[in-house]
């Protein structure tokens, strides 16, 4: 670890705010004031502690740090420069412009060496959480004695934001529970947020608040001595029973002398004048852009971290010798590849699948899936916000996941194997934000279920899974009116339709257990997409099918007509079943139907102009049936869609279908009418 | 106060335990564990505390009562049936279903004496948050020395769920910096989730994290011992400095030999076997549906609740004998009524507004109309989720909300005035979740923003006001890739959409002043139903307009070219300029196209055919451009969408748009494509 001397650490903290305030200025948009308060704390913090290698962002060992008040991005950005990361000057001048490596707000995979994107407050520290606790496991199941191969700290900065956010309570709650001792979380309390001075609406004591949840809490601390806060991670990271908060007493834009501690540092820039005065104000005489080289000679983290990650390959290349089937399995899972037969096993899975036929619910039919899934795939990491035997996400290849209640380590089980199925409590939104920390980590595939109508809940993880192109899977069961008589609060109506409006999220809603197979394998196959599976409460009769091989392309011919097909009924889900009986009714009075199968519109979207016109041919009339709302269905040019424009009522579901006019008579009756005939 | 002895409490408990086991035995559907473990709790508070008069469910000062916990759904049912709701055994005989009075989880407006519809967990408490606050900001409005006018409590029960729900953090910090004494929540401590034994998921001290937000805790207290619960909330009644919090300690279906203390309990029927037996272990010898008369009369609240609502009603008389104006404003804000003069003043406005012709962003055209309207609507009740500055919701009228930090009480202005904006902090669900429980105790129309993006937050509670049917109005700012460099994380591009999938919520997209005031008087003037109002960041220049009438319509012409159009081009907000620059366009090159603005989608649906058809004429093409994704416009019959089917970028705004194929000349290339010109 490096010495720093006071001095050194103010000229390295001061190097951070005339970078934050030059390149806000420069944009003339961004927020000045949490990078220029959040600076010394990420001098002790970047400057003494983290382990991490500029020259190789992805190192699996490195910690991870998670900005999660995440408009503090030149904060990020500054540090990522001076430590070394290949990121340039020139790409701090280019911050939030079209294209450059510094967008607004963090993003990962477009900066090297940001670990999540952050900025919708409250979910950087959940992505933590997530991080924290996939290194726990990880390192349960790989270290081996004298191999600590996984073995890394999880470091967040979050804000009063953050705090307030409900969110944070649903992750922070469950790091206890989970005794995640290798997390430290710094908290920027500065009593002021966008509105103002804070307490008139954020009055509640942090410090007690997390130590009712079981978290360790170190502080207040001078968040301005970064020797203070150094101390503090040092203690922190000595302290081996559960999560650790470290509350750092700030000033928002800390050296400002006209707009230090108020809301006006957050979010514009501070002008030419102040700039100047801030400058002067921290004996910071440097010219915009102009870093001397003792402080870039401080910060850098290169040759430090070189050495680390070297010393790790050295254990590593150590460990594969010991251990090849262990470093060979997780080199595949950190890299998020698949066993190389799966594609194999999955074909023979969905045939077998097939020759069953099963009439179940494919809430049901999906875990059937995951019992195979979660034997193959040890990576598989599943978990329910409370509804495990309604969302059916378990198997027995999944034990719970449970924490010693003395020493807060992993359980494992006679074999040594990790519990793989958590429960996530009722918090819908913590577990999304939680699987994208884990996937965010890597070393884990994480899934989770809840009902389709709390998909709302946490909606906006899985916007951000989509945005970050990571592999989570959503298991959303009970999803339509066919869950019955809990009633419209349960009911899902535009769930489905909303989700499909996520860019970048599949969204699956299999008709029977062959559909729900390739739903699974496709969610799995999709290695930069998440994937959302909208399954029945209610048993889905089999739909008989002449080829498997298009279920997977998301939209398929299932059923042709004797004759030249005069109307294509679309479906999906339960409602496939109506179609086929539907197009039974049509043919019985001469007219000629073809079923379409729909599973998942964002595959079949991808698909070529040829494919999607042999299964949905030019000029010949199309109708669509769904239980939920029907807008989103023309846009396949549909002339009529069978749907529920409004909400559902509590009763038994084969009365609310009657009720609604979601029956084969009613979709037979509009396709002549369509039809004219 | 009656008074009860113990046995007549027990009888009480029993009697409820015994509805609730009959009713999910027949219903074969529900859930009886919570009703049961919470009887003795609703014993106590609702023999001998809950101030209420079962012939006037609507009494304007009885106490609240909130079940947050909604899937006890039976609890609730039981004490209005036995306390003298009209809500009869054959009602709850009808428990689960179709168009019965007893629905899965309780509805409000359908079963009389429920307050709120409950069930999606952790919202109901922040609905009592909401009501609490009503309550007392009325009281510090109207209430006079000796006319105690509005003086009532608001109790709720949660159980775990609730806990764990993030939302529940949002809402209970808040209700402890507002101060709220009268509210009383009776926490059902039982330890079982659906998932099993809560410990290794839900770890938290509840009484110490309650402290920290500032609560008066009491207890915990036996949850079956209905006389601590009952000297429990006589001790919470007398305590006036925060809100309380009564922990209750009980067993998950109290009562069933097999069942109780057991997930078993929680949703599923007992089975006629266990409910013989917990009939015997209960000794409650009764045949099902069958409550003695004695244990009737316990319970009944007719002659009680109509004495004490006689005594409030000559305490009113009284009052507006005194306070003629003062006790019109308050039952006129009661009925949800607006002032007589109201749509008169709108028209008004909005010809000041339109002769204006101002070039300002939505967002600012909000608070010009906002301006107006807190004036001449003193029930309006702003506020933000701690972005006030940007949304825009502040006006003169209307001083931030504070509470007086040593008395708690409600800070007034030198005229009597009480503040009508309220901080909200980084909450957006939470906010959400108390405007519904605003609006649902009647006396403020609640208004709230934040960017449009966080709309995902609070999503579950516009659809909860949605399908309660109640009036507020959530201002969604920074309403696409317009507002330029905080990025895709923070740039809208589902949002518009999928919040108009939300059935019975209007979604509002106003391109200038005067669409802005429609949108603002729209949905001030809809008694039952919440409305969105999506506003821009930038400027927006002023459309010029041949009529005003049509506007509140949702969809009109706005501009009609020279000869009979070839093309309708549909935009909304801040796309309505590029359509009318692209009409221009296009005349040049001898084509012409109507543009029609279409603010208000659902408001449009609503008009009778021949005005649609007048305004999108049959045989005509359409194209529409939204700065969003495109799928849902098809439902107009477009031939093409120009929106954005992907997420955004970090970058100023005007580059976005070109990027995005956002403009005049696309729009224009795409028509002429279209027609083949």
């Amino acid at each position: 670890m490096k010495s720093l001397s006071p001095e050194q650490y103010t000229a390295m903290a001061n190097a951070v705010r005339a970078l934050a305030m030059d390149a806000v200025q420069q944009a003339n948009s961004g927020h000045p004031g949490a990078p220029m308060g959040m600076a010394d704390m990420a001098a002790a913090l970047w400057g003494r502690h983290l382990r991490h290698n500029p020259a190789n962002p992805l190192w699996p060992d490195r910690d991870r740090f998670v900005l999660s008040n995440g408009h503090a991005s030149m904060l990020l950005y500054s540090l990522l420069h001076l430590t070394g990361y290949e990121l340039t000057m020139d790409d701090l001048k280019g911050f939030r412009q079209l294209h450059s490596k510094t967008p607004g707000h963090p993003e990962v995979d477009v900066t090297p060496g940001v670990e999540t994107t952050t900025g919708p407050l409250g979910q950087g520290i959940c992505n933590a959480v997530g991080m924290a606790l996939a290194e726990k496991l990880l390192a349960a199941e790989f270290n081996r004695p004298g191999y600590d191969i996984i073995n890394h700290h999880t470091y967040a900065f979050l804000g009063d934001g953050c705090m307030m956010e409900g969110v944070s309570h649903e992750a922070c709650a469950l790091a206890a529970s989970w005794r995640l001792n290798k997390l430290i979380a710094l908290y920027d309390s500065n009593g002021i947020s966008i509105d103002g001075e804070v307490q008139p609406w954020f009055s509640e004591n942090i410090a007690e608040r997390f130590a009712a949840y079981g978290w360790n809490v170190i502080g207040p601390v001078d968040g301005h001595d970064a020797d203070e806060v150094e101390r503090a991670i040092a203690q922190a990271k000595t302290l081996d029973n559960a999560p650790n908060l470290i509350i750092c007493t700030t000033r928002i834009g800390h050296g400002s002398p006209n707009r230090a501690g108020t809301a006006k540092a957050h979010g514009e820039p501070l002008g030419a004048e102040e700039i100047k005065l801030t400058r002067q104000s921290l004996g910071w005489d440097h010219e915009p852009w102009t870093i001397p080289q003792d402080v870039y000679d401080a910060w850098n983290a290169r040759a430090q971290g070189g050495n680390e990650e070297a010393v790790w390959n050295q254990q590593f290349a150590a460990y594969r010798q010991a251990f090849p089937e262990l470093a060979a399995q997780l080199q595949r899972r950190l890299a998020g590849e698949l066993p190389d037969d799966f594609a194999a096993s999955a074909q023979a899975a969905l045939a077998a699948t097939h020759a069953k036929a099963e009439t179940i619910a494919s809430r049901k039919a999906s875990q059937n899936a995951l019992e195979w899934l979660t034997g193959a795939l040890p990576e598989l990491l599943g978990g329910s916000a409370d509804l495990t035997g309604s969302n059916l996400t378990n198997t027995s290849h999944t034990p719970k996941l449970r924490f010693d209640e003395s020493t807060g380590s992993v359980v494992t089980d006679a074999t040594g194997h990790i519990g793989r199925h958590i429960n996530y409590g009722v918090r819908e939104f913590g577990m999304a934000a939680i699987m994208n920390g884990i996937a965010l980590h890597g070393g884990y595939i994480p899934y989770g279920g809840t009902f389709l109508t709390f998909s709302d809940y946490s909606r906006n993880a899985l916007r951000m899974a989509a945005l970050m192109k990571r592999r989570v899977v959503h298991v959303f069961t009970h999803d339509s009116i066919g869950l019955g008589e809990d009633g419209p609060t349960h009911q899902s109506v535009e769930h489905a339709a909303s989700l499909r409006l996520i860019p970048g999220l599949d969204v699956w809603r299999p008709a029977d257990t062959a559909e729900t197979l390739v739903a699974w394998t496709s969610a799995l196959q999709a290695k930069d997409r998440p994937s959302a599976l909208l399954l029945s409460r209610q048993n889905l009769p089999y739909a008989p099918k002449a080829s498997l091989a298009d279920i997977a392309r998301g939209g398929y011919v299932l059923s042709e007509p004797a004759s030249a097909a005069q109307a294509v009924l679309i479906a999906t889900g339960s409602e496939l079943s109506i179609a086929l009986a539907a197009q039974a009714q049509l043919a019985e009075s001469g007219i000629a139907a073809r079923v379409v199968s729909m599973p998942c519109c964002e595959a079949f979207d991808r698909q070529d102009a040829a494919y999607r016109d042999r299964v949905l041919p030019v000029g010949v009339p199309r109708l669509a049936i769904e239980a939920g709302v029907t807008g989103l269905w023309y846009r396949y040019g549909c002339a009529r869609v069978l749907g529920l424009d409004r909400y559902g009522e509590s009763a038994p579901a084969g009365q609310l279908f009657e009720l609604f006019g979601l029956t084969a008579s009613h979709l037979a009756q509009a396709t002549r009418e369509v039809l004219g005939a």
